[in-house]
Formats: C-alpha cells, sequence, structure tokens
C-alpha cells in the first residue's frame, strides 16, 4: 500500500497566512465568506434533496464523515461545517427516528505547512463533531477506500499543485517573462497552464473517487471565470494581473531584480464550469446532481482594501519566499492604489457571476 | 450530542517542550524508547494471539484504525504505530487471502496545545497509513462510538488531568507546602492525589469503552510502580523528589518566591498494576489480557545528564509558567548534580522493575 508515497509527489505546498493577526487569513477572508454563506442555502437544498441516508447503513459505528478539503485555519471552514451537519442532521431526522441521528466526524485536511496548531486552538467549543486534522495534498490520497460520506471544499481547487515546469524555464518556448501568470501571455503559457489544471484535476477526482462512499456527495466551491470567457476577461485574474504588473513596475525602478519576476509565477488557475463538467466526465464515477453559479459580490468603495488584505493573505507566503519580506508593504501599497486608478478592471464582465458551486454524486458504479 | 462538551471539561493541558531544538521533547525521549522497544515485542506477540480479524467484518472501507493516545511529536509514536501495523498485517496475512490486507488509519491524538504542525512535519515519507491528527484531552471522547479498532498509549498515562484543587488550597488539610508531589507528602495529599487518578482512570476507560470496537484492544504502556511498594519507593517519584528539593533550595537562597513553590504541584501520578487491575475491574468493559512489568532500562554514568534533560523536556513548560523561563538552567544544572551526588537514589528497590504493560480487550457485552 502507498497511501503517503501517492500523495508525497504532490511536493509544493502553498500555504495562506498563519496565526490570527490582523494580516492573516483567519481575518482577511470575508470575500470568501460571502460566497460560502450563499453556497451554505444551496448545499442545504443538496443535502435534502439528494444525500441517500442509506450510505451510513451497514456501517458499525453509525458516524457520518464529513471532509472539508483546503480548510486553511477557519473560521470559514467551521461555519460551512455546521451548516452541513445541521443539513444532514435534518435529513435524518426526517427520515428516521431521532435515535438513529448518526454521529459525526469531520476531518479538516490542508497542506502539512498549514498552521494546524491555530486550526486546533480555534475549533469552536461544544462543536457537535469529533474533530481531525489531516495533512497533504488534496490532489493525492489523504483518506482510505471508501471512507468519506460528504466532501466540501471552498475556495481551495484554484490552487495547482505546482507552478506549471515549462513557464519557469527559459529554454522553454512556454517561459513566461515579465509575468506573473498566464492570463494576457502567450499561447504557450496558457496551454501549460491549462495542461496542468487538467492534470491536477484529474488526481483531483480519482482520488476522491476512491474516498468517498457510493452514494456520497461532493460540493466545491470554485472561484472560476464565465463559460465562454476568455481568460483575460475573468476579474480573479485581472486583479492577479496587476500583482504582476506592480512588480514590473517594481523591478522598473530597481526595487527588486527583474529576473526576481521571470521566475515567480502563481500556482493558480480559475476554471470554467464547462471545464469541471469536462475533468467529471472523463473520470466517469462521479455525476453532476448541481452546477450553479454564486452571485457576485457587491463592489462598494472599501473595494480596493480589502482586495489588497485578501490578496496579501492568500499571497504573502509566495511573495515572501521569492521576493523577501521587506517589499510586502510597498508592493500591497502599490497595488491598492492601481485598484483604485483602474477601478473599472473589476468591474470587467460586469453582472457576470465567476465563482460557481458544483454538487457531485458518487456513483454506485 | 456533546462530542466536545465532554472534552472540554478537561481545561488543563502539559504539552511536552515542542520544536525539534535540542531540548525539545522529539530528541529527549530516549528513556521512553528503550521500554517501547520491549514493549513492541509484546504488542507483536498480543495481536498474533488475541487480534480478532473479523472486527473488521461488516465495516464498509474495510480500514483498520489504529489511535495513539498522548503522542507528542514523535519519533517514538511513529515507531509504536509501525510495530502494531505490520503485526495486524502479519496476523491478516496468516489468516486471509492477501488481497484482504486491510487499509490503515492512524489517529495520532493529544492535547489541543502539543505541536501538531511539527509532528506533521515528521510524519514518515512512503508511510503505509493514513495519518490524522485528534487534539483533545484523552480523558474526554475524542472518537466516535465503536470506531478504533486498535488503542495504543505509551508514558502518557501518568499524567493526571489536573493537579487536585486541595493540594494548592492553603486552607485545605491536604495543603502540600513545600513540595511539588504527593511522595513523601502528608496522607491528606497523598489521598487527594489517588483520587484524582481515580476519577481520570474511570473517565479514560469509560470514554475508550464507547470508542472501542467491541473486541478491539487497548495497549498501555505504563510508567509506574511496583504492587505492595509505597510512594516514596518509586524511582519516578524520588527523581520528581529532586526536582523539588532544588526548587526548594533555590526558595531558601532567595533565587526564587517559597510561595511560588508551595503553590505549584505536578499533575503526575505513578499507579501501581493492582490499581489499574482494580480500575478495570470498577469500568467492566474490558478483560485484561495481559499485565506485565517491563525491564528497568540498565542505569550507566551518563545517568544524571540524561535524567536531567529528559525531565526539562518533560516539564520545562510547568515550571517556566510557574516561575518564569530564566530559572530553567539553573535548576536543571542543579538537578544534575544532585542526581550525581545521591545516585543510590535511583537504585531504590534496585531491580525491581516499575514501568509496565496492559492489554486490554473491549468486551463484546
Amino acid at each position: 500500500m502507498a497511501a503517503a508515497q501517492e500523495s508525497s509527489k504532490f511536493c509544493e505546498a502553498f500555504p495562506m497566512k498563519s496565526g490570527d493577526g490582523p494580516k492573516s487569513y483567519a481575518k482577511n477572508s470575508t470575500f470568501q465568506r460571502e460566497a460560502v454563506d450563499v453556497a451554505k442555502q444551496l448545499i442545504v437544498k443538496e443535502i435534502a434533496e439528494k444525500l441517500d441516508i442509506d450510505i451510513l447503513l451497514s456501517s458499525k459505528s453509525n458516524t457520518f464523515h464529513i471532509a472539508d478539503l483546503g480548510c486553511s485555519t477557519g473560521p470559514n471552514t467551521f461555519s460551512a461545517v455546521e451548516g452541513i451537519l445541521e443539513a444532514v442532521q435534518l435529513k435524518y431526522q426526517s427520515q428516521m427516528m431521532n435515535s438513529q441521528v448518526p454521529e459525526f466526524q469531520v476531518f479538516f485536511n490542508d497542506h502539512t505547512t498549514n498552521d494546524f496548531n491555530m486550526l486546533f486552538k480555534s475549533l469552536p467549543q461544544n462543536r457537535p463533531y469529533y474533530a481531525v486534522g489531516v495533512p497533504g495534498s488534496f490532489y493525492g490520497r489523504i483518506f482510505p477506500n471508501a471512507s468519506i460520506h460528504f466532501v466540501h471544499s471552498s475556495f481551495s481547487l484554484h490552487w495547482l499543485s505546482r507552478v506549471p515546469k515549462q513557464v519557469v524555464d527559459r529554454n522553454s518556448p512556454a517561459w513566461n517573462k515579465g509575468r506573473i501568470q498566464y492570463s494576457n501571455s502567450t499561447d504557450e503559457v496558457v496551454r501549460a497552464y491549462e495542461a496542468q489544471f487538467a492534470e491536477d484535476m484529474g488526481c483531483f477526482l480519482h482520488a476522491r473517487a476512491q474516498e468517498i462512499v457510493h452514494g456520497g456527495l461532493m460540493v466545491i466551491i470554485i472561484p472560476g471565470r464565465p463559460n465562454g470567457s476568455s481568460h483575460s476577461d475573468s476579474v480573479a485574474n485581472a486583479t492577479l494581473l496587476l500583482v504582476g504588473s506592480c512588480l514590473m513596475d517594481m523591478a522598473k525602478e530597481g526595487v527588486l531584480l527583474e529576473e526576481k519576476v521571470d521566475s515567480f509565477n502563481l500556482p493558480m488557475y480559475y476554471m470554467s464550469p464547462q471545464e469541471l463538467e469536462a475533468a467529471v466526465e472523463q473520470n466517469g464515477f462521479f455525476s453532476i446532481e448541481r452546477l450553479e453559479y454564486l452571485p457576485r459580490v457587491p463592489v462598494d468603495d472599501t473595494v480596493s482594501e480589502q482586495l489588497a488584505s485578501h490578496l496579501r493573505a492568500a499571497l504573502e507566503g509566495l511573495i515572501k519566499q521569492q521576493f523577501g519580506e521587506e517589499i510586502l508593504d510597498e508592493l500591497f501599497d502599490r497595488y491598492c492604489k492601481k485598484v483604485e486608478e483602474q477601478f473599472s478592471i473589476l468591474e470587467i464582465e460586469s453582472g457576470k457571476p465567476t465563482h460557481f458551486l458544483a454538487a457531485l454524486k458518487r456513483k454506485a458504479n
């Protein structure tokens, strides 16, 4: 058996800013929370309509296993888990005797470098579930066969397992000079990112198909781009493009080395619902029960600061590693100003939603 | 349900020194490792003779669940788990087709304040099991009903859930003035510690009886004292007595306040095999399959330094909290000298073993 072998292939980890200081991920995830709140209602509906409560039958322990993949340190993960748990309880109560409502065990997963100490200290008191932490990349196997009844993953699947190798290789036609991601880049770079995404999504679905019980559900909330839009038309890519442009400004002013920008790329990819559908079809073990855009978070005049805090919490680790801690304040100050100047960039495809929710059911074969 | 309510009663945590520096627990647990190595052979034997491989039948996932309670940050926990896993594999291979050898999921448990980040980073590469971390006191419920097949706990059950309240209460007849634990103390203090032990052990067995599947095994390795010996005759208590005596010396010399010693007590208790038997009988859900002393680790001329490092790794957190970090070096230098002067104290009841191993089986009711 090679439980860990399989996942140790995925060696790169991109932890969110840990701890609970003012710049931490825990304090700067409101962008996600708003989408999670909307998604919550859809999850409740999905559980009520689609969850097969017989999946626990013949399980000795009568325990319902929920996994949150890419949990970071909270608080969004706790709020999402509570919503799921209440919906499952309701479903059991409505269909069976109260005494048969299961116990719950929740598996909080993230990279080994995630701040699990902080996650564990933040666990809600009096939580109605048994909590465990699961270190490892969700692009590999992290659970035994047929051991999970419900998988949730929110704002995590846009992180690739790694930066595609070619884009940082000077001798490759896909070398991504002067940019930090694929949108607005050459076709070769775009194709390299698309291929990495396809490989990663394949691994993700392959692993989950083994881990989720037949009839089990998986709900994923994905920051992506609308069907039929180009990569550069996506708001997420537009905001990252501005980070790259700030870095290049700083390189031109001599604050940092241009080579450092050339060799820096973000391991993020914003898929469309169609791309997800294609991956699910190729995998073959899941049916798509729901695929739905989430409403866009309305933009107000504090958006530039919010975006800067949000991005900083998400990217600080990666940027520090490449450019050093000393550039962080300046970079995000510049970023904040650039967003204010180019406010219209956030209104790309105005009104068109970008985040979406997918509910998949593990087929019974 | 009150999964967390039950365990949140147990609010005190006594983490081992975290990280992997020269004074860390990870680097100073050779005393335990030697006993663990001897215990390993007994565990293998116990699994070969007593494990009922049918306990996995009717489990959908065919996963064997091992829990290590009080795992700290390693490396002993990994070595123990590997031994158990290999023995279980062997048992399955000898009795069933190879294809039916189960997968393994290992639950590493310790207090919420344990350094799980370090534990996760130290997990062996290519481990043949799925690893998870479980934060919380093992004196409360930490797992769902009937969800664990094998429990292992090594050198953890001498930690009480708390210091008995009376011994730090100036107005109680059990006030433990001028001492930091119960041996060589008054009858009232001894009784307070004995009562705390009995309560804790009751909670421990009560929780495990619910969590372990019928027919499941629990092997615990306990640093204790021989049957029929007094508390003060135990080597473990003798070594702790010397720590107390160093603290009192320092108080008399004005290095620290005597009141600080008066209000400081160690939450540790060294039980005898008979005391364990009584607790198991009272609980009623386990049969004792084996109860056996482990051989004493031979003492050589580096023992004083080894003991000082070992005790420092175990007690540093508690002592720092009460007396401040600045006294640590001096305290353990004094301790080391005192052990050298009073070498004979380590030969108390010379030859008599103190650590013991108990193998319990969850009755099928």
